[in-house]
C-alpha cells in the first residue's frame, strides 16, 4: 500500500517527477502539502483543497494529541474521517512543536517531558508513543520522533541531537514494524545535523542503512540565515537513497521550493501560504501583493491575472482589500484559497516541466516574471 | 421592475405567501434576508448563500458608506458586482447604525450629524443623502432614513421620532422619484412609534398615504422586552396596505419569525444566525445546540439530523466542537452556514405550508419538536 517510483529525471538538475502510492490514493511528486495544524487547513474545507489540486495534507501530532486527543480521533477511525479528508495524510511526530511551542521541554534518552502550551499539563512523548499516536491518527505517512537543536548552538549540541535522532529513529522503526501496519502506512526517517555538512551526511547515511519508507530533511527553519538553510538541504539531499521519497520539512518560499526541487526534493510542507494569507500577503506570478496597499482601493482586476483560483476568478483586489481592512472572515478565506492554489499550482507546474523536459526554461520564466 | 403579489392567504391567520419581483430576480415571500453588513455575510461566499436558498441579502448603508465608501462601490456599478452577489439586495438607510454605533449623533430637522465609529471623522446624513448612497450602492430595495428612539424613553420622544420619520420619508420619496430610478428600484417607508399602538397605527396610516413600494416595521429590538416587541409588531402590521410587502426589521429568533409570519409579515433580516454561529450556538429543529458542550466530545452525529446543509451532511458535532474550541476559522464558517440554512429553510418551509394550506399544522409541529 506504499510505493514510490521516480518516473522522470531532469537532465540539467537533480529534479525528478515521481508517483507516491498510499492507501488513500496516489500523490504526484514533487508535491506541496498544506498544513492542517489542528485538523483543519485554516479557513478551508476539504472540498476546496481538492479543487485546488491538493493531493496530500500534513497534520500536526503535537496539536492533535493535546486537543482533541488521539483517542477522540481514533473513535472516528482516524483523522481522515474526523476532518472529512479523503486523500493521503502525513503526520509529523510532534518533536518540532514541542521544541517551539511547549514550555519546559526536558529531553532524556527515553523521550521528552514537556508542558502543554494549552493548559500547562505535564506530558511525555517517547519515540514509541509518537508512532502510536500517529497510528491512532491513521496517517498514511508517519514521521520518526526527532530531536531538534535551535540555531545557533554549540557543535556538540547538534551532534548530540543528530545521534539521539538516529537512536530514536531505530526505536520508532521497531514500534512501527511491531504494529502490523508497516505494510499499510509508511514511516520516514528524519535527518538532523544542524548546518554542518559532515554531520548531515553521516545522519543521512546512517538513517539510509535503516531502510525507511522515505527520508526527511529536518532541523531547518529553526532561526538560521536562509543561505545556511539551503546549504544544509543541499548537503543532505544527495546522500539520501535516490529510490526513496525525500521530504524537506517546513520550507518555504516559492523560490526555495524551486531550488529544492532542483536538488531532488519530492515533498514539502509549509504554513507560509495560509499564514501570509491571514496577514494579507498574496503570492502571485509577479511576486508578493500586499492586499492593504492603497493602490488597490478601486482596482477591478484580481490579485493575479494569470491565476485560475476561485478568488482570482471571482473577486477584485478592491474587494479583497475592503474585506481585509474590515477584518471580515471571508478575507482570510479568500486569501488562503488563493495562496494555497498558488503553491500547489507552482509545484505542479514544476512537475509538468520536469515531465516535459523543460524544467530549466520553467525556472527561468519564473524568475523573469518576478522582475517585471 | 418592482412588483409584489400575494398568491395565497392562510385561512387561520394573517400569514401569506407572495412573489416579489425585482431587477435582480424574484423573491418568494415570506423570506429571510441574511445580513451582509460590510459587503459580506460573515465568512460565507455568495455561492454558498445561493446553495442555502438565500434569495435576497441585506447590506448596511452606514458601514459601506464609511468603508469602502459608495464612490468605490459605485465604480463597480454597485454592491452586486463589488461583492459578487447576483440576486436581489436590500439596503437599510444607515439610521439604525448611527443611533447604535456612531458617537455623538445629533439630530436636527435637516438630518443627522455623527462621528464615524471607525476614525471619529465628522459625517452628516440627510434623508436625501441616504437615498443617494443607496442608489450608488445599487440596491433593489431602498429604505427611508428613519429616526429611532431607544427603549425606554418618554412618550414625547417616541412621538417626535415618529413625526420626524414621516417628514423624512416624504423627503426620501421625493429624492427617489427625482432620481429616475423609481421604476427600477423600490423604496420602503418605515413605521416608528415605539411601543404605543396608537402611535404605531398613525405612523402606518400616514406612511401608507404616501404610497411607498413597501413598508417596514422599524424601531424594534432597541432594548424593549420581547413581549413588547411582538405587541408593537402586532399593532403595526394590520394597518399596513395588504397589497404591499411588509418587512419586520432586525427580528429575530425562529419562534419570533413564525409569530410574525402569522401576523402577515413578508420579509425579515437578522444577524442572529451568523452572530450566534460565531458564538458556537447552533439553531436546530430541536432547539439550540451549544457546540462546546462536553457531551459532544465524541459525538459522531451532526448538529441536526433533520438538516440537509453542507455542515450537517459532512461533519460531526465532535469535529465542530474541536474546531470551535481550537478557534479555527473553519468553525465560524461551518456554524454560519448551518445557521443561515436553518433560518432560510424554516421560513421557506413556512411558505410551503401556507401554499399547501397546512400552516397551522406546521407551527404545531415546530413547537412540538422543540419539546422532545
Amino acid at each position: 500500500m506504499f510505493r514510490f517510483e521516480v518516473i522522470r529525471r531532469d537532465a540539467g538538475s537533480s529534479a525528478r517527477a515521481g508517483l507516491l502510492e498510499t492507501a488513500h490514493g496516489t500523490v504526484e511528486t514533487p508535491a506541496f502539502m498544506p498544513v492542517g495544524t489542528q485538523g483543519s487547513v485554516k479557513s478551508l474545507t476539504p472540498e476546496e483543497l481538492e479543487a485546488c489540486g491538493v493531493q496530500i495534507l500534513l497534520g500536526n501530532t503535537y496539536h492533535l494529541h493535546l486537543r482533541p486527543g488521539e483517542e477522540v480521533i481514533g473513535r472516528f477511525g482516524g483523522l481522515h474521517r474526523f476532518m472529512g479528508w479523503r486523500r493521503p495524510l502525513l503526520t509529523d511526530s510532534g518533536g518540532f512543536q514541542i521544541f517551539s511551542l511547549a514550555a519546559l521541554a526536558r529531553v532524556t534518552e527515553e523521550g521528552v517531558a514537556f508542558r502543554s502550551h494549552l493548559d500547562g499539563s505535564e506530558r511525555r512523548l517517547t519515540p514509541e508513543r509518537a508512532v502510536e499516536i500517529q497510528l491512532a491518527l491513521g496517517a498514511d505517512i508517519l514521521m520518526c520522533l526527532d530531536r531538534v537543536a535551535g540555531w545557533p548552538a554549540p557543535a556538540a549540541e547538534f551532534e548530540a541531537a543528530e545521534r539521539q535522532t538516529l537512536r530514536w529513529a531505530e526505536r520508532c522503526r521497531r514500534r512501527w514494524r511491531e504494529s502490523g501496519e508497516a505494510g499499510t502506512r509508511a514511516l520516514f526517517g528524519i535527518v538532523q545535523g544542524g548546518m554542518d555538512p559532515a554531520l548531515r551526511r553521516r545522519s543521512a547515511e546512517d538513517l539510509a542503512a535503516l531502510d525507511f519508507s522515505g527520508y526527511a530533511v529536518g532541523g531547518l527553519s529553526v532561526g538560521e540565515p536562509l543561505e545556511l538553510m539551503l546549504a544544509a538541504a543541499a548537503g543532505t539531499l544527495p546522500f539520501l537513497p535516490p529510490e526513496k521519497p525525500r521530504y524537506v520539512m517546513g520550507v518555504g518560499r516559492p523560490e526555495d521550493l524551486l531550488d529544492l526541487i532542483c536538488l531532488g526534493a519530492d515533498l514539502f510542507d509549509c504554513v507560509l501560504p495560509t499564514r501570509n494569507a491571514r496577514h494579507g500577503k498574496l503570492f502571485t506570478s509577479r511576486g508578493t501583493v500586499q492586499v492593504t496597499h492603497a493602490a488597490w482601493r478601486t482596482e477591478e482586476g484580481p490579485p493575479d491575472p494569470e491565476c485560475r483560483c476561485y478568488t482570482c476568478r471571482r473577486y477584485s483586489l478592491a474587494y479583497l482589500r475592503h474585506l481585509f481592512l474590515s477584518r471580515e472572515l471571508l478575507a482570510y478565506r479568500l486569501n488562503s484559497l488563493h495562496n494555497v492554489h498558488y503553491f500547489i499550482h507552482l509545484v505542479r507546474s514544476a512537475r509538468e516541466a520536469i515531465l516535459a523536459g523543460t524544467f530549466a526554461d520553467f525556472r527561468n520564466r519564473f524568475y523573469r516574471r518576478r522582475e517585471i
